[in-house]
């Protein structure tokens, strides 16, 4: 094998003829395969089957949760997260099936009316700027883009954000107002916030009184290596210790635990931000299901019944990313043009191509019947400047459309690398 | 018996000693009775318990309800909306437990972005205000109040609000946006507005391009006669004859008709608003909670399931406002003191006591363990400036505590009235 960049013309020019013969081979196949999006698989949706028979109605606390009430989510649902998110439960709030509109929710609430540390509502403030640690979560940068906040590049490394660049930028902008983070197992790239940049987070110093930092921690207990997971360290109790508790909002959901279409959310903070969000709930919904939240928190019971149930999911996201990372290695490596990740949990792979070459893959895939997420969509208002970077989702698929999958996946990475070699 | 008004103040003040002792000793029996929210009572939470059995997961489409997806609602319960609000299935939007937090994105989003009539945002358009027919529903005046919207109220009557006036106030002012409605009994006065006043709603020419009619359908098939339902007119059908369906945002849920603790809601509009809706939507959410959804949809798999448990909700519910009425007409009738309506269906009693008594009438209540509606917030910022509007909600507690509830209430309208008129 011969990485690519050694090669004469003539010889990427009769590798890519090759390829491209076996490209139209795998696209008489009628593929039809989807790594786009972080959905759990078949089997995984079957694991907390048991909620689905839940018949109980009736929360810890003796109120009928089939009836109007308790906007801020019964006892045990705040216990729940409480345990999974090592805070406490008089700082947790409930809501329904999508943390995301629970961040949605914090956002536009401090566009229209600020939140509990500004002097005006966001909307009032001239230019309003997130920083976006890239590559990232495209529905974060989604509320961003549709709110017309300004969204500033931010490189994620191997330990977190580029933390001397974000404690420079919130420091001197007053206009930066917030930071969207998934701290551990990363979208999409899988890394894991070290114990430092968790600690600098909390110490920020933010010029805007009234910055929040997103922390989305929607994989905290999604471990690939169950024996041996990454840790992260405790945001809120990091932020109790610098006495900047209202800086943070929390978020997690069973989503990837029960059942990604109709699970239970929630945002942990701060005294001040709950009695804050709740008072703004109140305003537009009398309460959220408390039936899902009944069954989730009987079913969760404790940290065990947590972890019993993402042992068996890490069984099988294990043997999927397996599929896709052997088949990447064998296919890809030594070639000098491509690198990805080999992440510890989470839902994705992040890889990227030689500059220039992203889009063009995705499409060749497309072509050929597999959908990936859209190259770009991991950078704000979906602008890979490199257009090098593509999220693998690879939960959904079976093993052996994985393997598949990424063979053609390989396949269209040396296709794009040599006609971009080639000129 | 006498009117109070025929007595001398002699005989007034004799008649209030005596009240006054007949309430002392009802205060001494520690009565603990809410008729302050309309919460349905246990025996009508039971009503669809089956929902709660169903652990199906699969739509009709072949969809995974407990995957991500779907963000406007699986077919079953799109058209389990639209047999009940009569609307075509493709011109409704499902949400989950809180149809109140749809209309409340519905004005959020109106004031961040406009709708798909607007020429800009509301936030930038300065003043906005909505007609709020009076009395009405207090968390509809909260949305307003929270977000700056400065409230008019116009007069409710028999047929609806007095749309001389609604048509006058649209028609010759810009910054009138919106309307509240609940047009069938309505909230809560219980009166049904007439086909004329939803044909004057339908052909309404409000100056503002972007008005919208927020027509809150919560009961429409809350009747307590099941035999004679009031009909009221389709306000789609009327708006589509006159090519203003753009003008409205038809909203509806279950949370009186199987669970108000975990239903399922819905908006129904022009093909324009539900794109709109659903564009806004997917920048929140991923989807609601799809399985609430199925479950749901199987269980009202027809009109005629829907009409079956309403059957049953009207038999619970007509024995409690049985057990109010009697007593008011018992207890209060022939004193020229109080007026009150006698609803057909809905949640609720309206209650009018003789200028500036409400509030009194409340804190007496109260006092002797009765917990009423706050007076007052059956109008817009809590103020009625007469002071005489009292919201009853006779549907939680049991028809015998309802009987003592409503003694208690009539004893301390008279004693209030009294008071006010010995001056």
């Amino acid at each position: 094998m011969k990485k690519y960049s050694e090669m004469t013309v003539a010889e990427m020019k009769s590798e890519l003829e090759l390829l491209k013969a076996e490209y139209q081979k795998l696209q008489g196949e009628n593929l039809s395969l989807n790594m786009a999006r972080g959905r759990p698989s078949e089997e995984q949706l079957c694991i907390a089957e048991d909620i689905l028979s839940d018949k109980s109605y009736v929360a810890e606390n003796g109120f009928d949760c089939r009836n109007y009430g308790i906007v801020d989510g019964i006892p045990e649902a705040k216990r729940m997260f409480a345990q999974i998110l090592e805070v406490p439960s008089e700082n947790v709030f409930v809501g329904g099936n999508s943390s995301l509109s629970l961040m949605y929710d914090c956002v536009i609430w401090s566009v229209l009316f600020g939140n509990i540390n500004s002097e005006k509502p966001w909307k009032d403030c001239g230019k309003v700027k997130f920083l976006c640690p890239v590559p990232g979560y495209d529905r974060h940068f989604a509320i961003c883009e549709e709110l017309g906040i300004e969204m500033i590049n931010v490189p994620l490394g191997e330990e977190g954000p580029d933390m001397d660049r974000v404690e420079r930028l919130v420091a001197e902008d007053e206009s930066i107002k917030g930071i969207w983070c998934v701290p551990k197992y990363s979208n999409p790239t899988g890394i894991t916030y070290s114990d430092e940049t968790v600690k600098r987070f909390a110490a920020l110093k933010p010029a805007a009184k009234d910055f929040r930092i997103f922390w989305d921690n929607a994989y905290c207990v999604h471990d690939l290596d169950v024996e041996n997971p990454d840790k992260l360290l405790n945001l809120y109790t990091e932020c109790e210790k610098n006495g900047t508790l209202d800086m943070c909002y929390i978020f997690s959901s069973t989503s990837k635990i029960s059942f990604a279409g109709g699970g239970v959310s929630c945002v942990a903070a701060s005294k001040g931000n709950i009695a804050e969000i709740k008072k703004r709930m109140t305003i537009k919904t009398i309460g959220y299901d408390k039936l899902a939240q009944l069954h989730h928190a009987r079913y969760f019971k404790d940290l065990a019944a947590v972890k019993d149930t993402m042992d068996r999911h890490s069984k099988y996201m294990k043997v999927r990313f397996d599929a896709v990372l052997d088949t990447l290695e064998k296919e890809l490596s030594g070639y000098g043009i491509a690198k990805w990740t080999n992440p510890r949990g989470g839902y994705f792979i992040s890889f990227d191509t030689i500059p220039h070459c992203a889009k063009r893959v995705v499409a060749l895939c497309k072509d050929a019947g597999v959908v990936l997420t859209g190259a770009g969509a991991t950078f704000p208002y979906g602008k890979d400047e490199n257009d090098s970077n593509i999220r693998i989702a690879p939960s959904c698929p079976t093993p052996e459309e994985l393997l598949l999958a990424a063979k053609l996946f390989s396949l269209c990475v040396k296709i794009a690398s040599l006609e971009k070699m080639i000129g």
